[in-house]
C-alpha cells in the first residue's frame, strides 16, 4: 500500500508521484485544464492538458505527475495544498461519473435536508459532510479511551430480546422464526446483568426506538455509549458522568479544532458543571427567565434551552446535569430516592440545549424489582435472566448512556439530529424515503 | 473511586484495608470461617469470626480489614493472592443471595451447554467463563489497533434496512411502522458505500442471519469485524486480510497469554500463510488424505479441517486462506476472476479448521452491478442508494468481515461458538428456551 494521500503531497516536493482520487472541479482553458483531484485527505490542484477536458465531476482517475511548487502569485495560502500542484503527464480514467444531480464541487453544499439524505452515498463525499463523521469517529473513541481509563471492560450485547424490555409501546417487533421478539430499547438491561462479572463495563451499542413522531432530536435507530459501574453511590456516579463526558468531547474536540471551529464560532466551555434536581433547575428558569415550567415533571425542549443558557452565562459551562426525575417518569430499574422516594436517583445531562445522556442508580435488590416490575404492569418473568443476576447478589450500582448522535450534532451545532447519522432512520425514511413511489432503473 | 481490587491486593500488605466483592466459597471451622472472597479480578481468602458462617456463595458484602503474609506451611503458589490473606474486622452485607441451583466454587463448573446457558447471568460470574470475554474484549481492540494502523476510518453503519439486501431467505423481518424492514445480513453494502468518503474503513457491526438450522458455528446475531479498501487490487487485499488477521489474533494472544494457555495448550501458530484456490485445496486433500472432495463448489467442514491439519503440520500455520470460489456461490457483488469468470476473486480465512472471515474485491463498475442484481433476480430499486455510490465514481475496492465469536472459539479452542457470545441467539433461545413454558415467578 504505497498510496500517497493529499494530504502528505507536500513532502513529495519535485518527485514524480502516483495519485488516485476524485475529480472534483473541472476548469477547462483549452489549452490547459485545471482539475481538482480529491481524496479521503485533501485537494490539489492538477494541471493537464487538453485531453483532459473530457473528464467530468466524480470521475476515478489515477494520475501520474509532478509535484510542483506554484508560481508565488498564484499560491493559495488558505487551502492546505494551496502553494503546490501536480503536473499531470498521464492521466487514467478508473470509472466513469454519470452527470451529477447537482453541484458538488463548492465549498458548501446548500442542500436541503431532503435532498441531502435523498442522495446520501453522494454528499457524504462533500468535505463538509465527511468532517461530521470524522468528528463522531473522534467522539466514540474519546469515550472508549475514557472508559477503560476507568476501568470498565468492553462488552457485545445483543440487539434481539424476547420482548419488550423496557415497558412502554415504542418497540419494533421481530418476526423471529417460529416466534415474536422486538429489538432492544437500548442496552441497558444486559449491561447490567454484567455487574457481577466485571464490575464496570462499557459498550456501543444500537438501540430502536418506534418513535412516533418527526423531530430533529430523534431517531429510530441511534448508537448509544453506555456504562455501568458496581459498587457506587450516586455522587459517585455523577463524577463518573462528568469524567466520560468532558474527556469524550474533549478528545473529539483536540483531534479536530480545525472542524470543530469552522463548524462553531464557539468552543466548548468546560466550567465546573451544575448540578441541579429538577426542581431546582425550574425554580432557575422561574428566576432567570421569569418563565413559569408547565411541566412539572420533566424539562421540556424550551426548559433545557434555557437551563443551558444559564450555565453557559452564569457557570461558564456548556453542561448542566438535571437530577432527581419523578420515580414515575423513569425506567422501572431506576432507583427511588431513600429520602423521597416520588424522586429517583436519576440524572440526564444536557449539552448546549439538549439532552446527550440519561441515566440513574438502579435497584438492586431482588425483591424489590420484582415489585416495581409488577407494579409497572409487566410480566417478571419476561425478565428471567435479568432478575436471575440480582437473584444471586448484585452490588449497588448503576450507570448512564450518551446517545452518539446528539453529542455529534451538538458539538458541532448542527440544525438536525439526521445530519450526524451516516444513514439516518425515521419513521418515514430507511436509506430512501418509504413513501416514494419506487422508479425503474437502467 | 478507591476501591482497591484482588488482583492490587499485595501492595497493600500489612495495611487495614476495604474489600468488595462476592462470597466465593465458606469453609465453617466453627470458631474461624474461612472465605474465598470474589471481584472481577481474582480471589482471595478471608480469615473471618463465627458470624460469617451465615453468609453463602454469591453473597455480596464489604469487608474492611487487615492484609496479612500467610504462615509459611500454609502459602499457595498456585494463585495469585495464594501468599497473603485478608484478616477481617468486620464484614457488611450488601445483598443477599438466593440459593445457588449449583456449585459455582470450584475450578470448573462442568456444567452442559444448555444448564451454561439457561442460567447465563449466573455462570458468566464464574472466572473460567469470564475469561472468554476477556480474551474477546482484546481481539475486539487488536482489531481496531490494526484497522486504524491500515489508515481505516471507523464507520457506525445501520442495522435495520428497507428490504433483504443481499438476497437469500435467511433474513429476519421487522415491522417498521406502516412498513417491511429486515435486519441487515452483514454492513457490507454500507461499507461500501463509504469507500468515496473515506477509502478506507472499518466497523464492528451487528449481522443477522435466520440460519433455520442448530449447528456448533452458527448464531442468529454476531457480531462482526468489517474492513473495507479502495484503490487496491486483490493481491493487496490478501495482504491486508492477513495483517488484520495476524495483529488482531496475537494483540489477544500477547495480552492474555496466561487465559490462552490455559484454555489451550498450544499457542498460535504463525507460519507464512499459504494460499490456496479452492481447486488447489482439494487437490492437496485428495493428495494428502486420499480422500475424494464431494462439493466441489465449496469446503464442506471435514474439508476445513483437513486443509488447516495439513497447514499447521506442513506450513507451520494455524491459518489457511482459500481462494476463488465459484462465482455463483458468492454474494451479488463479488469480483468475477477476469481470466476464468466462473471463479471470483473472493477468499475466506480458515483458522484451526474452520472459516473465521470471509471476503472479496468487489465489482466496481455501476452497469455491471445492475446487470448481476437483475441476473440474480433482484430488483436494482432495492438497491437506490447502494448503486448511487458506484454510479457517481467508485475504485476498485474490496473487503472483508471477521466473526468476532468464531475467532474467540478457535483462539480458546471451545467447543461451541454459543460459548464465545455473552448472551447468543440461535433459532431455540432468546436468553431463555424459546420453547419453555413460563413459570410464575415469587
Amino acid at each position: 500500500m504505497k498510496q500517497i494521500f493529499l494530504k502528505n503531497l507536500s513532502n513529495h516536493l519535485d518527485k514524480e508521484i502516483e495519485l488516485h482520487g476524485w475529480v472534483n472541479t473541472v476548469r477547462d482553458h483549452k489549452k490547459i485544464v485545471f482539475l481538482d483531484l480529491r481524496d479521503s485527505t485533501g485537494t490539489v490542484q492538477v494541471v493537464a492538458d487538453a485531453e483532459a477536458s473530457s473528464l467530468s465531476p466524480e470521475d476515478v482517475v489515477m494520475i501520474k505527475g509532478l509535484v510542483k511548487k506554484r508560481p508565488e502569485k498564484l499560491i493559495n495560502a488558505k487551502t492546505p495544498n494551496g502553494s503546490i500542484e501536480v503536473e499531470a503527464n498521464q492521466i487514467t480514467l478508473v470509472s466513469k461519473a454519470h452527470t451529477l444531480p447537482f453541484d458538488m464541487g463548492k465549498e458548501e453544499l446548500g442542500l436541503t435536508l431532503p435532498v441531502l439524505l435523498d442522495n446520501r452515498t453522494l454528499t457524504l463525499r462533500h468535505h463538509s459532510v465527511q468532517k461530521i463523521f470524522m468528528v463522531q469517529e473522534a467522539i466514540a473513541e474519546g469515550f472508549r479511551k475514557v472508559s477503560k481509563e476507568l476501568g470498565c471492560t468492553e462488552i457485545f450485547v445483543p440487539t434481539i430480546a424476547a420482548s419488550s424490555t423496557e415497558g412502554g409501546a415504542e418497540v419494533f417487533e421481530i418476526k423471529y422464526y417460529e416466534h415474536k421478539a422486538s429489538l432492544i430499547q437500548s442496552p441497558q438491561l444486559y449491561k447490567q446483568m454484567l455487574i457481577p462479572t466485571f464490575e464496570r463495563v462499557f459498550t456501543i451499542s444500537h438501540a430502536y426506538r418506534a418513535e412516533p413522531s418527526v423531530t430533529t432530536r430523534h431517531l429510530a435507530e441511534t448508537i448509544q455509549m453506555d456504562c455501568e459501574f458496581g459498587f457506587v453511590n450516586f455522587e459517585e456516579l455523577l463524577d463518573l458522568l462528568e469524567k466520560v463526558c468532558v474527556g469524550m468531547i474533549q478528545h473529539a474536540e483536540t483531534t479536530h479544532r480545525d472542524i470543530v471551529e469552522e463548524f462553531t464560532k464557539r468552543l466548548v466551555l468546560y466550567g465546573k458543571i451544575p448540578r441541579l434536581t429538577l426542581t431546582e433547575a425550574q425554580e432557575v428558569i422561574r428566576k432567570e427567565f421569569g418563565r413559569v415550567v408547565k411541566d412539572l415533571k420533566d424539562m421540556s425542549p424550551e426548559d433545557e434551552q434555557d437551563i443551558c443558557k444559564w450555565a453557559r452565562e452564569k457557570k461558564s459551562s456548556d453542561f448542566v446535569i438535571i437530577t432527581h426525575y419523578p420515580t414515575a417518569k423513569r425506567a422501572f430499574y431506576t432507583k427511588p430516592d431513600p429520602k423521597d422516594p416520588q424522586f429517583s436517583l436519576s440524572y440526564d445531562v444536557l449539552f448546549r440545549g439538549l439532552e446527550i445522556c440519561s441515566g440513574s442508580e438502579r435497584i438492586n435488590d431482588y425483591q424489590e424489582l420484582v415489585d416495581v416490575i409488577k407494579k409497572r404492569g409487566m410480566n417478571p418473568d419476561d425478565f428471567e435472566l435479568y432478575l436471575m443476576a440480582f437473584k444471586y447478589g448484585m452490588p449497588t450500582e448503576g450507570g448512564f448512556s450518551y446517545g452518539l448522535e446528539r453529542v455529534t450534532k451538538q458539538l458541532l451545532d448542527l440544525g438536525n439530529v439526521r445530519e450526524s447519522s451516516l444513514f439516518p432512520r425515521d419513521m418515514e425514511r430507511v436509506d430512501v424515503r418509504l413513501s416514494r413511489p419506487k422508479k425503474l432503473s437502467s
